[in-house]
């Protein structure tokens, strides 16, 4: 994921959109394995797309009328691609109320790129990909891109990753108390992923796994440890 | 700016520790050119370290006590170094409270790394360095982080970087509405930074600039234009 704006570099903004993907994205078993804050920048958009391991990149912000929006720009240039007026998305913006002069830029997208309507808002999103990587491009204000998201998770979902079980423990005892436990757990349970979250006065242990009844069998082992 | 842990990919915690630190430094006048949220994995923390270009890195999370606690180990591969038991902080730790033997893993830390004293928590931070880059590394508990981050800009401010100065404008027209007028003061103030941001039916407009009355012109012109 790449969330691009200087608002957020700055944290005047907090990256609610991020964390809203992610959510999104894991609760139907599907990973993110990096999220990246990147400025308002042609040179490091493009840069963080061609230097990216990920088939698939989820890419918010910058794709506004004004000249900080760099967005478009940047993933065309990722793809070795030129921005081209769609005449269609123009058409459509108009019905919706008046297009400026400038404002017209929003209908610029990689030529290669297919659109992704946006309900709420003027400017359109769109997915661009090659042989390597896909690439689905949102706008930054959270009602235009949770209005397109269903869209995505769509395309997504075609891809069909194998889904994983989460169960959670909660403890009062503090982190420090239970560490040689979980060790234990990690040697006993090398297929269950763990993770440790001390929030307040409690310790949430989150386990997952692939298959189901180990981590049952997991949850029960460890319940039994720290009660 | 790098955040590790797995519950920032997931969506189950915000990452309001790298928009709480990036306020503290644009405050300053200082810049974040990056932020990354990787998941608690030994190779992501190094490679993460050794690939990126910046000279100073801000990294939270992943110090507490228990195995999916990675950062420690990560950022000492990062710099070919390894962990060494600090007795003095193992004492300083004992002095507060009990320390399980498990537990005891907190005051392990990279041979070269000078710690960081953490007043409200167990696990120490540290701030490791050579040639090429210093790495602060802070625990993700907030209050924790918060708690240590005065001696992180106690070393950053001697650094010493030229401030810039900041100014909003508020307006209630429509971003494609004023367009227009963006682009013009974007070719008529090249050296004033702008920002565009649409927050429901308002757009704050920021602009920024080492030069303090060139900012003011410039803000008097857009006003004018705008109105």
């Amino acid at each position: 994921m790449i969330s691009i704006g200087d608002e957020l570099l700055r944290g005047d903004t907090l990256n609610t959109n991020a964390s809203w993907i992610a959510k999104k994205l894991s609760e139907r078993g599907m990973d993110i394995y990096k999220i990246l804050v990147i400025p308002d920048d042609v040179d490091e958009i493009s840069s963080s797309i061609r230097e990216s391991d990920e088939e698939i990149i989820i890419i918010t912000g910058g794709l506004g009328p004004t000249p900080d929006d760099m967005t478009r720009k940047g993933v065309a240039d990722a793809f070795g691609d030129v921005l081209v007026m769609r005449e269609d998305l123009l058409d459509e913006m108009r019905e919706v109320h008046e297009v400026t002069k400038d404002a017209e830029v929003m209908a610029q997208l990689p030529s290669k790129a297919v659109p992704l309507k946006n309900p709420v808002g003027s400017a359109p999103g769109f997915v661009i990909g090659d042989g390597n990587r896909m690439v689905f491009v949102l706008p930054g204000v959270p009602e235009e891109m949770k209005a397109m998201f269903d869209d995505v998770l769509r395309h997504l979902e075609k891809f069909g990753k194998k889904k994983h079980y989460v169960a959670y423990i909660k403890t009062a005892k503090p982190e420090a108390s239970i560490a040689s436990e979980l060790n234990e757990f990690v040697r006993r349970f090398p297929s269950v992923k763990l993770g440790s979250y001390p929030k307040g006065e409690q310790v949430y242990i989150r386990l997952s796994s692939r298959d189901k009844s180990e981590l049952e069998r997991a949850v029960e082992w460890l319940k039994k440890q720290i009660e």
